[in-house]
């Protein structure tokens, strides 16, 4: 189980490492949300997401025999050039594990980054056991996306630093909504928070139909998404929360928040024009959640985290010819 | 004259004020430009630029008198916003004179950011007699866009945060491409940097055939440019070098670089994929010299100033269907 002390460790580990990314406001947002809100910037982390942290506190954490053999991972997206930069950084190999129909530029950005991408064929092929047969044939460690202690802590050094900024920018009592798919950055920020910061509460944000964190927060016992596509917010669309995440969100968050497509592409939009950052869907529904869930939130003040930024041209310019025009 | 002193007195005044922007990096950004690339991101800047650095040690450095009674600036775009919003944080007044034909989108910014726009028809008004006249009958103090020692000294501030940043990322000696239109920037930069970090030199960068920051300082003496309209990158496009930012380009900087229309718009799709930031093309042209001057630089490192984001979404839209697709 993830403790603080572990965030504490993974955040000394990944001093000088992982950005300490800020946390940026504009008056035109506050107007928008009627209070204060301040926005972790995390898709300005390495490889533009927060999965770089996770990553480089498993791969850090591992024995030196062990990393020494490499690490594999399952991705197409975020946690893949997470673990791939990681892994690099650390003078050890790694495996990413890609269905072969994947965008074209998601695999170049992962072999860019150093790792050894093996395709499979999603309708034929079975991911687990191609990725269980690797890792057994040359002894290399398995780095889940959200499940994993070391994976939960190295998330959770995001909040080790809202606690800080927010105190800077005077907010002691606020909700912290996190853009939530597996729990692995809302369980780490929440439990970061509960012991350094204990007046600020995490609340997940996710797509309206695809809000299984919230149903099993409120039902207090894990539930599944019904579908697993058909939200543009496809980073965290996940099929429930995670075995290790879920007794955390369950026993700290505050209800869960879900918004639309298009609420996500708006937010994307007002993020492009007020704070001048790229926000991917899944990335921006925290924002949009801030923005346009007003009355479902309390205070002087909302802390919300922008956890990614790996977007296309196309839905990107979508985004800003609907809503920024 | 500005000095270091006055520079860093600028830097206690705008303590918690203004934001100390990160100094980002790509490996896929180092790879195309043959070195690494530090990219000071000052988009993220209040008001979407650096101008609000300038902005605020202006008018924080008024006594008390004067400010009481209000400042007034001409501008249509970043220091109109920087200038309005360091005024209503002090609690006083900003007049804006700007063109009729303005952007509506920046005229409603400036007024929303609290200042009293007044508009002029550029064809049949004179501008300065304008705002002298609302001067004289208001007692407002101009505030200048760069030819001020205060405004100079506030964007200094900019340079004393690189000399820290550079050498915390292990770069004491290197070029620092400024992003120059009338010098405040670049001067004020140059002089920090010469006071705490003399091994970083710093080099302007600017619009092909509205480079008169280079040829001024290759000729020794203020060289005008031919036309004043035409380029893209329309926030750095100024007549010539000011008065008073001149003498210390001349001391100071290396020669300078430029770039075309079509290079500072691949820059912004650059920095879109692999630092998650909103670039305006004057903001974009350090990045691009970076990029696509390779050879004219020298070094196993740059720094580059990425000094605004105040672009729509129709000129963003065309940057990334033109360079990001």
């Amino acid at each position: 189980m993830t403790s603080i002390a572990m965030i504490e460790a993974a955040a000394q580990r990944l001093a000088g490492r992982a950005r300490r990314t800020p946390l940026l406001a504009s008056p035109f947002l506050d107007e928008i949300a009627g209070r204060r809100v301040l926005v972790k910037a995390e898709c300005l982390q390495h490889t533009g997401s927060f999965k770089f942290r996770g990553a480089w506190s498993a791969v850090s954490a591992l024995d030196a025999d062990m990393r020494a053999r490499g690490v594999i991972a399952f991705s197409s997206g975020n946690h893949a050039q997470g673990v791939a930069l990681a892994a690099a950084q650390h003078g050890t190999s790694a495996v990413i594990v890609m269905p072969a129909d994947a965008p074209a530029l998601k695999i170049a950005n992962t072999r860019a980054l150093g790792a050894e991408v093996v395709l499979y064929d999603r309708a034929r092929e079975n991911r687990d056991a191609i990725g269980a047969a690797l890792a057994a044939e040359r002894g290399l460690t398995l780095i889940r996306p959200y499940d994993d202690p070391q994976v939960i802590a190295g998330q959770g050094t995001m909040g080790l630093e809202i606690a800080e900024q927010a105190a800077e920018a005077g907010v002691t009592k606020a909700d912290v909504i996190v853009c939530c798919g597996g729990g692995g950055l809302t369980s780490g920020t929440a439990l970061a928070l509960e012991a350094r910061a204990p007046g600020l509460r995490v609340r997940t944000a996710e797509p309206a139909g695809f809000d299984d964190a919230a149903r099993s927060v409120a039902a207090g016992s894990i539930q599944r998404n019904a579908a697993l596509s058909g939200s543009i917010c496809d980073a965290i669309v996940t099929p429930e929360p995670g075995q290790l995440t879920f007794p955390i969100l369950r026993r700290l968050c505050g209800p869960g928040l879900s918004v639309t497509d298009d609420e996500a592409l708006a937010a994307m939009a007002l993020a492009f024009l007020r704070l001048k950052l790229v926000l991917e869907p899944g990335g921006a529904v925290a924002l949009a959640a801030a923005l346009f869930r007003r009355d479902q939130i309390a205070g002087d003040a909302v802390i919300v985290t922008a956890s990614g930024g790996n977007v296309g041209a196309e839905v990107f310019g979508q985004a800003l010819a609907r809503f920024a025009a």
